[in-house]
């Protein structure tokens, strides 16, 4: 069986999981090379996961002839040039969210794939999960009717150290974590957002402000076709992770979340208590599993990949309307659709 | 055991509901009369709850020496007159909410009161729901620290009859439906909302535009310490009635709300099934049933009612800011606070 | 309007319950006295209720001409002898469960109201509550088939002070608590249990094994049709007072129970909870109204009651049982089934 | 690093689960081989996995000098023979449950493993389970006090194929389902039981009565320490797959078990609907890796089992004694638990 031979790039936290993931989990992968700028990172996973090779550039993993697609998983501000690169390498990419931290960025990455004619995946993780699955498939089979409201929350537990924030090496909460919703916003309703309006809020945590970032959010949307919405992000909600979504239709709703962490529950005269979800590997590994599945079975086969460069843009132009709304405090911003459709017509030839 | 005399005007279903409950779930209250410009109505009612005087106009039902509150659940355009009247008749007040759909009606009917010298609850029953009581009992004990995102949803079945459109007797969504999420917003943060934002749409629906009126909305809200929220509104969710609430803090979070009608569920090979909670009885009968006692307990033993009118005008004055964030599209729009202070300056005298 | 004149015997805690809902919640009944061995008692609640009589006996109640039918709330062990008494003086009936303590007791009760043509009703209230209401129309409509296994619990917080147990003035635990599920496995199953079997348990309160009474038990069913069932009880569960009951059938299966208290929840980093349902008035309150709604209507109407005599003397058999089992150390025993249809049958004629 | 030579026996559904959760999921462990009496489906299993060996019986696999250990998930009636000729080769031993289908097999197979010297762990996956793992350890840490009553059921979707029940290859109810409440019965109440009394039926499926096995079971439980309990069985729910169990204690009590499919919840005017769990890889996917990963660590350092050959023998005696209740119409037996102490001292030399 001929086997889709894969390199992962960056392999923090969430690339040691992909790479572990198409090391055990992935029959149709062969994971033949990681690359991180820490290069004792990189030989350590290497060693863990018995693979053979680990650099400390992708340029160098670019040159491994086996390799035929690179998973991205640098952080955010990272992600466009080594999407460049790879693409000039002829190599397919998985790249994590977010395609890019600002609009030059991100359409600089979509031109290299379009012209390199090689294919990329976004990794909007939780259209694999079984919940969003089984959500779009009755909305698809016109189950709800008409969508009129489209809900979503994301709350992590903790906010990511002050260290991070220093070396501004993530995008801002709108581009780190909220464009998930951004990318349900937009599958889930079959629709485009085309204005957005946003409050942000730094309470507890005054001193985000000064890089330019908040703790949580509050982002009204407004539809192409009529209906209207709303995500809320908050990124030290303490309790737990959290994520929720509701579709509301002119038939029907659905609501996707869960939030218990096992099928336990604790009763005393205190009440009942359950432990509660803390991390998006609890709530999401299955779905990162299908998502590697999926892309590497598709590109295996020559097939386009589930979701396209072409939806990771137009995703980031609903982040950068909402910064541009945080920014002039709360004045509604309108999402460049049109930049982005003729981007993504161009992305359509690939 | 002396009791209150009370009188309720208007006994369409909520007035009739109201009467219902004085009559036999309030001990310190007697039910003396019931008003109603439907003069076959009153009598129905009166006949039915077996009291003696049924009135087809509210100045009739005032001059019954006996009567000490008065209960005003007419439509919502004729609160503030009806406010009036019964304050100059030196009568103690708990009016439906809203305090009036329109800013100088509602500032008259809070003069009136003053002048008065006679007190005014608002209708906002869901304080008297036990999840929200037990919400607000942690948030004052500090147990969720400092409120951070409030989140209110509510969900009604199905749109009125178009005929209720038409003859425009009630304030549009924001006055007649989203003003509970709205004196829920500073109830529970404990805190004054500063500056909204609303979409909103009429998808499904279209003919509601006509009238001035939308199917759903989604507010953004910005709180003068900070915080923030939103808060949406559906009449015409199909699926059942559905309130949910949340308060996010920085130590725990909060949410309230249920959606079963009854603890059966039935499984089988379809999955599993509950029936929803159709109408807003079910969800806060109970709750209706102790704002009255506290209301005719307050009364009764001279102490200032739990829901002011200055609490009714404070969301009045969101509603009238999210009606005109509404009509411009969707421009962020202050509440005129400090307007409101005046008032509720004035209104504490009372 | 004709109402019911009703008077009611005993006015602990359950009979002061009957005695409100009569007096407030049904407006086809007149409560017009209540009697309790302890006069203060009585005279205390009729001045509550504001009605006019107290009586400290059962026979100076039943000379008052006006009074129909009688509500008894006794301990348990003089149920039998108030119906006697009631049904000499031609009153229709609505006992608390258990009929009786004993068959002798029962059969003497049963033979009573037999001979006066009197109706009797036995309050297994949860017959009338909207989930048990709710499975037992989808039974009746075939959507579950044929019924299986029946399973059922229930728990309560805390067990009764020791002084009760010395005052031998209710039964065991069978006839106190599990009667309930007895009814129910008769009536969710449209079938007879013909044999049980009983595992007890005196654990963490030993000292009950000297009143013959236990902690907890496990009775298992078996039905007339080749179905079988397990019943649990607990007197000191400690978390709450939870009710559940499950129905599986051969095409579907019904659960019934709930156990939070408000629809609150507080959620934490030590994880999510909820306040516990912890007494049968905050779980049954509104079974208990619908129940003397539904007697009280069809007394007044010349209709048999919803829950007959027998359906007490059935309960009965399987309770004495169930003791038989548990004084034989586990062996099973037979319920006297046709001794109770003979009974029945006569019943039927009432 | 040192591997775990692993071979599995049997690749039905069960063995081929386990068979690639070794493959891909067991980083300690290397799979060599696999084997089957049906040669065709052990060389595709081993096609499938790219492992090197299949065979068509146990002798040849022992024959492989690096196995270390064999994973055994034939027919239940074959598991002792294999457990002897896996002793006999010198393999430590991972056997499905049940540990035999009758006592002197059983007891064959835990002298072959005692004079072998090796180590044997029976797959009681649930209690790897993190909800029945957060279960244990809450009561191991004392937080619901003294254990009073044990409650568990298990309900299969479906009835085997008759062809099965024919066949006679797996032991009745009680050994191949119940089982597993059996030792979820020992192992959260950290005591034995010492009597069961047992109700069977064949409602709806009368033709299994020849085969001398039950669609559906309620076992009551005695303990040696005065605890009592309940085990429900059901080959054929229809609904769904659905595994929950109680403890009730004398200071709090714990619920485990969930009936939901995913995180995704309909909504209509029909109600609310949730797919529900139907298999029990859904239920118990990650119990099978958990199990796997702890097997494989303690064998490679040598460490005892966490779940023993005597843990499989007791849960066999209560099975024993349930199947003898069965036939005796429900006359309680006793678990003959001397017997197996004297089993249990010899296997906890090895």
């Amino acid at each position: 069986m001929k086997k889709l031979g894969v390199g992962v790039l960056g392999v923090g936290e969430m690339g040691r999981r992909h790479a572990e993931n198409i090391r055990r989990l992935v029959p149709e992968a062969r994971l033949l090379a990681v690359a991180d700028v820490a290069a004792d990172r990189a030989r350590q996973v290497a060693n863990d996961l018995e693979i053979d090779h680990a650099f400390s550039s992708l340029n160098e993993m670019l040159e491994h002839r086996d390799i035929d697609a690179v998973i991205i998983a640098t952080p955010d501000k990272f992600h466009a040039k080594a999407i460049e690169a790879a693409a000039a390498a002829r190599k397919d990419i998985l790249c994590e969210k977010p395609l890019a931290t600002n609009r030059a960025d991100g359409e600089r990455a979509m031109r290299a794939v379009t012209q390199a004619g090689v294919r990329l995946q976004i990794g909007f993780m939780r259209r694999y999960d079984p919940g969003y699955d089984a959500a779009m498939k009755r909305i698809e089979a016109g189950e709800i009717g008409e969508p009129v409201m489209f809900k979503s929350l994301g709350r992590d537990k903790d906010v990511p150290p002050i260290e991070a924030y220093r070396a501004n090496i993530n995008g801002m909460l709108f581009y780190n974590n909220t464009i998930h919703d951004f990318d349900l916003a937009r599958w889930l309703m079959q629709d485009e957002v085309i204005e957005v309006q946003a409050y942000t809020t730094v309470a507890i945590r005054p001193e985000l402000a000064q890089f330019g970032d908040v703790v949580a959010s509050s982002v009204n949307l407004k539809y192409r076709h009529g209906a209207i919405g709303n995500v809320e992000s908050n990124v030290q909600a303490i309790y737990g992770y959290d994520v929720r979504t509701e579709v509301v239709g002119s038939k029907a709703s659905i609501f996707v979340g869960s939030l218990e962490k096992t099928p336990a529950t604790f009763v005393s005269a205190a009440g009942g208590s359950r432990s509660l979800c803390d991390h998006f590997f609890s709530r999401f590994g299955d779905a990162y599993v299908a998502e590697m599945r999926d892309f590497v079975h598709n590109m295996l086969h020559d097939r386009p990949p589930r979701v396209t460069g072409e939806d990771g843009m137009r995703a980031l132009e609903i982040a950068i309307a909402a910064e541009e709304s945080h920014r002039q405090a709360g004045a509604p911003q309108r999402c460049t659709a049109e930049h982005v459709e003729l981007l993504g017509a161009t992305s359509a030839q690939a």
